[in-house]
């Protein structure tokens, strides 16, 4: 399905997108059990997930161990290329830059994604990194798959260490 | 040294930033005898070296595997937290947006940069991250440290491979 550059479709997606990203919420559950910011993520090569992960900052003292990034290093070892060009990217959150640019560097095919991000975010909000000519390869974009479902889980996260 | 938001000092820094870049430019010629893009970072606390690595995408299959990336992860093991408060980080090459964030996310104390990057940089170029309002730390920022040189071994390292 081609999308137009800028553009982002809402709640819908060709294939499982759902089955995907509730695999992707299970992943933030897990998270939020351990005290990490609750965002999953998940790689599907064909119909394989080839690699799922949840945030991991401060267990690994490491601040790029968002989902997001953790699925992508995971997803190079398993397929022997830092080029998933094949690889469709679901998670919980609307990505950061940091995530964003990783996507594109891995030249990921589809993007798909749970709840917007206004304060953090940087595909619909922030510096709209996928649309920027300084990006050199734009996924096709999916946002609010199952987004309320992911907003449900970081509000109550966020509400419960305050 | 306070920086005015939005502004980047060029070609001067407080303390040895030229002795740092030299280490960091080490990284990086090692990163071109490896057939790596040639860009090396290193991280400083107090006086002391705690991480330095070159680029390592196609050796690790891994899009994420920048200079900067591997020393912000190897200085939060080393110091066991995710918080790079009193870390100053030095890389050759304007840092992209994955890494620009990558540094706001770590909480780095001063960025500084060898070569402008106007075609992948994040900084001075592109979406200029750390003047967004998504960008929740800015560092103190010095560009053109050692410039000529790191972009002269990345015009050498492109033109061998054309």
């Amino acid at each position: 399905m081609a999308m137009k550059a800028g553009t982002v479709a809402k709640g819908r997606s060709p294939g499982k997108p759902l089955s995907f990203m509730e695999q992707a919420l299970e992943e933030a559950r897990i998270a939020a059990e351990r005290g990490e910011v609750p965002v999953g993520a998940l790689i599907v090569h064909g119909d394989k997930v080839i690699a799922r992960a949840h945030n991991r900052t401060i267990e690994l003292h490491d601040p790029t161990a968002h989902a997001e990034m953790l699925v992508i290093r995971e997803a190079g070892r398993t397929l022997a290329s830092e080029r998933l060009e094949a690889c469709d990217l679901y998670v919980t959150l609307e990505p950061c830059a940091m995530c964003a640019a990783a996507i594109s560097h891995a030249r990921i095919r589809r993007l798909y994604f749970g709840a917007e991000d206004v304060k953090g975010g940087a595909v619909e909000n922030g510096v709209r990194f996928f649309d920027a000519a300084t990006c050199h390869h734009r996924p096709e974009i999916y946002g609010d798959i199952d987004g309320a479902r992911a907003g449900d889980l970081l509000k109550a996260f966020f509400k419960a260490r305050r």
